[in-house]
């Protein structure tokens, strides 16, 4: 829903630094103790490591790029949202710096295992995601809250192009279920912009195109710092 | 997405035992291992344990119903599950039985922390619902994902009492963020069948009705085990 803003619209190179090179600077200091979850990991099968090594290549020329992706977002990210759209009751829970990204919260392998890029040109963000045992809904499947889960975090990298946004609505049809373990391409593309509204749709495939999984669409709407969220 | 059937329905009493007696006495001796996780725990805030409480009142005359839950399904439920509706390939990996139900796959407090009850007359499922740090989508909020798991997990369960049912669509309209450790009541409503076609409501509200956070429809398609689904 809420995007996971400041920290991904530094990756994205959309929201310039108070004072040039403060961002850079913060963001290489904070690289050394946060581990970047979106790089290979011996769950990952060969599936979702050919197609990383893809769209690595992808990125050579700059048109695509790697989005990093951590369990916690840096103080000040989160101090900087905090201020400018959450009505002060809500940020002195002291245990909230104990909170993680629900995506990464998981034993690796076990949960969400995927890798997200993002084309700035084509407004198109792609998805490879790997289902892990922990995710199961019906025996052997992937839970359709973890494909929901899935669908917002690419679509919302999408939307977060334009400005720090929130999800507003989300409208998945499922038609196959997903295996556990699978390897499934989550495509994403910013369609149109409406004033504040951002509408995004969304595919989930199997690697061969073959098999369409899911469909999606998302709206999402531009955050403004005059009116808070709480 | 696909119900966690086979156990449930076996909780509704929708599903006859093929020999009398016999799903209860599997139900009896799982019951000592397995645990349910729908019972409160010291990381449930007082306002949950309040409302399970009156709950479980509403239970005494047999009206509501609480729906234990689990991390595993048991083993003949899932080989029931598989023959009626998984293609052979599916069937094998030796693997799955290492796989956890998505929403009970978090250490105490940390993820999903929920009790659900469902009243076979007004056909309603209700969840008490407290996000735990681990469901973070932006800072001190749920991850939009997760609000989406616990509305299929809740709806689902209204179409189960049915019979064996997917989830075809989720539409879910996103109000206000709901804050991390705050706990809401999320009431879900059978409102129509059509044929195979069962369509569910569904809202997120706060205990005090006061606030609403998100609204949702969802759609699940009965299984006929004429078709399977892979």
């Amino acid at each position: 829903m809420l995007r996971n803003c400041a920290m991904r619209l530094r990756t994205l190179g959309t929201t310039p630094a108070r004072r040039p090179g403060a961002a850079r600077r913060l963001f290489s200091s904070e690289k050394v103790i946060r581990k970047d979850y979106a790089l290979p990991n011996p769950s990952w099968t060969k599936d979702l490591r050919l197609l990383f090594d893809q769209f690595m290549k992808k990125c050579e020329d700059g048109s695509w790029k790697r989005m990093p992706s951590h369990r916690q977002n840096p103080t000040r990210a989160i101090q900087e949202f905090q201020t400018l759209f959450v009505d002060s009751k809500f940020k002195k829970e002291e245990q909230m710096s104990k909170a993680q990204q629900f995506t990464r919260s998981f034993e690796e392998g076990l949960g969400f295992e995927y890798a997200m890029f993002y084309n700035n040109v084509e407004k198109r963000t792609v998805s490879l995601f790997q289902g892990g045992l922990h995710l199961q809904g019906v025996p052997g499947f992937v839970h359709g809250g973890a494909i929901a889960t899935i669908i917002d975090v690419t679509t919302g990298t999408c939307a977060i192009s334009e400005g720090i946004a929130m999800t507003a609505n989300l409208n998945i049809t499922y038609k196959k279920p997903i295996p556990l373990l699978s390897v499934v391409v989550v495509n994403s593309q910013l369609q149109k912009i409406e004033g504040r509204k951002l509408f995004v749709s969304c595919t989930i495939q199997s690697i061969d195109e073959k098999t369409l999984y899911t469909e999606a669409t998302a709206l999402f709407i531009k955050l403004d710092p005059e009116k808070p969220l709480t």
